[in-house]
């Protein structure tokens, strides 16, 4: 991309009272942003309101002027400084689907990574050593797995998800989304895990660069989470939590939501609660998730030891077969009692030997 | 009922080879069991095989006979011992919507509990501490808000559920289902709350007096906890357990199952966890399970304190009437919309002024 056209870009995210949604209307009309500007008021007044119109036809602020300078020096300065726009093939392509795709990106690191598939893991700044512990391992074991793990860089679970996914041998890593510029630090004590998601993940942001932290900017960031993803995973949440934002946006855009159970008694289980109740999947494993996001072959399996032989049963195991067969017959020509005989099929297919069918059906597995 | 009657029941339910699903055949077929043993061998052969009509027409064993005079003499030594037949009215009424309903129950203590509204408890015999205390908080919290609980009173979650149904104040109490003789203490270290639960609850099984403790009779006795209560609370379990049966057979009796979670490191809470995967309610706490129950909102039914007059509902008491009718004319009838018309009616039943009978009928009591 020329310069002259990032320029173009910057120009229009930078405009006071412009927003992704006033950019892309005015993109979707003029086609690229230096179209936008070359228009004249009635060509504009079309499309905009007037304040707007007369706005776009002012010369660039010297604040614009010294961001568009500050960027290409920036991007200069190192191969691996990106800027992304909606017309990029490096641009998550999963994003264009959502509500409210942002115009530009900004990253440092291996925007190849943004067009992975890849499972959001977020939850509470304040988890509890188990919390973080969880989300550093299913994060270690999905990375392991080829999923590239999203999240927002904050203190707990969201470091915690970060460096497992570091931790795994595997280059699917992860991807950070920041909610201040790419080159700020933020909090100062990810220092260290900013350097490393940066040099072996990436980290994007569609805020300017040096774009301090500022509060109502962190739900925004957490749509491009949401958005960017094949589901969310929460790991720990109170039950007023920005993850349970980004949970919700992920639902809306019909992406899986995975919430991990906790006790009863931890307030920071509460959320995943409520989103288990709200129609998330509870999952206790990284196999889980595989499972439901259909990346694996594998049949679910709860393989820590593998079953015991059903000998108690194996007559009924006879009996069942691999044809479905319903229980009313299976009662017929086992001789069983129903009760019993319903307790021995559920043994049968929790050591998976039978599965059951709708309609009272069951047939063999194995 | 007479001395002679209660013999036939118990020839009927003891002689080798009737379980509860050939006594209810028969039942069905010749009405009350003194006509079974009178009818002679052309009318017995079209209904069931030549051995078994054999075997029906011969004179009692010696052993049915001193089981008889036992059960007559242990009837003579207690008023709170009785004897429950399908057709009594004391049978739990919501025991015969189910598949296998026992044909006869023997019970030690406050008979009238068997059909108050009830919630059955269940879960590992090896809980952890936090499982028992779970248990124990739900069950008081629940009998306190007029729920009887109802369990199996083995160790773990189940003694843990009618201690804490025991320590309400309220007299909702609980219903301990044995897989042994109602007057067999097993296992012994639950002597003292086996006490008290005949005491101040009552004990009920479908096995003779005397019936040792035979593992496969406690799954038998599950279907009685899962078909006589109107939902199913799992607290913590394993994978491969019993309480997960009993889950499953309330399901298929379409009652509610609910499940606490856990953290997903705890053996104890996979069976849990599986339960809310396949559909089970996930629970934090008693106001969780009332208002899945629809049982908010009402007024605490103490034993002390008669229950308040439904001054609100005194119409909607007037057009139940003591003879059943069924909600749609109740719909007709009361011009209520149906929706706050059950809420009514659940109420009445709550405070013991109706009484719901199955298929969607409801009757006054008082």
């Amino acid at each position: 991309m020329q310069a002259a056209e990032r320029a173009a870009w910057l120009r229009l995210i930078l405009l006071p009272g412009v927003g992704p949604r006033t950019a892309r209307h005015l993109l979707a009309t003029f086609g690229l942003p230096d179209a936008i500007f070359d228009a004249g008021l009635s060509t504009l007044l079309r499309t905009v309101p007037e304040p707007l119109a007369r706005l776009l036809l002012q010369p660039p602020s010297e604040e614009v002027r010294s961001a568009i300078e500050a960027t290409e020096q920036w991007l200069a300065a190192a191969p691996d400084h990106a800027f992304i726009t909606l017309a990029d093939a490096n641009y998550p392509q999963t994003l264009l689907t959502t509500a409210d795709p942002p115009p530009v990106l900004f990253a440092v690191g291996r925007v190849e990574l943004l067009n992975r598939p890849s499972l959001a893991i977020v939850g509470s700044r304040n988890a509890t050593r188990q919390g973080n512990e969880n989300a550093h391992g299913f994060a270690r074991a999905l990375a392991q797995a080829g999923v590239t793990i999203v999240s927002g860089l904050a203190l707990g679970i969201d470091a915690s998800a970060h460096s497992g996914a570091l931790a795994a041998d595997s280059d699917a890593s992860t991807v950070a989304v920041l909610g201040t510029g790419v080159d700020v630090i933020y909090p100062a004590s990810n220092r260290r895990l900013t350097l490393d998601v940066r040099k072996r993940g990436v980290v994007i942001s569609e805020f300017a660069l040096r774009t301090p932290a500022i509060t109502h900017n962190f739900p925004r960031r957490n749509r491009i989470i949401a958005g960017m993803t094949r589901g969310v995973l929460v790991v720990e949440a109170a039950l007023r939590s920005g993850s349970l934002i980004t949970a919700r946006l992920a639902a809306d855009s019909g992406r899986d939501v995975f919430a991990v159970p906790g006790s009863i008694h931890s307030p920071l289980s509460k959320g995943c609660h409520r989103l288990i109740r709200d129609g998330a999947k509870l999952v206790e494993s990284a196999q889980d998730v595989l499972e439901e996001l259909g990346l694996t072959g594998r049949p679910r399996a709860d393989a820590d030891s593998p079953p015991p032989e059903p000998a108690a049963h194996a007559d009924l195991l006879q009996l069942v077969g691999h044809d479905p067969i319903d229980l009313e017959r299976l009662v017929k020509e086992s001789g069983r009692e129903p009760g019993e005989l319903v307790g021995a099929l559920l043994e049968l297919e929790l050591t998976q030997y039978v599965e059951r069918l709708p309609g009272n059906r069951y047939q063999r597995l194995r």
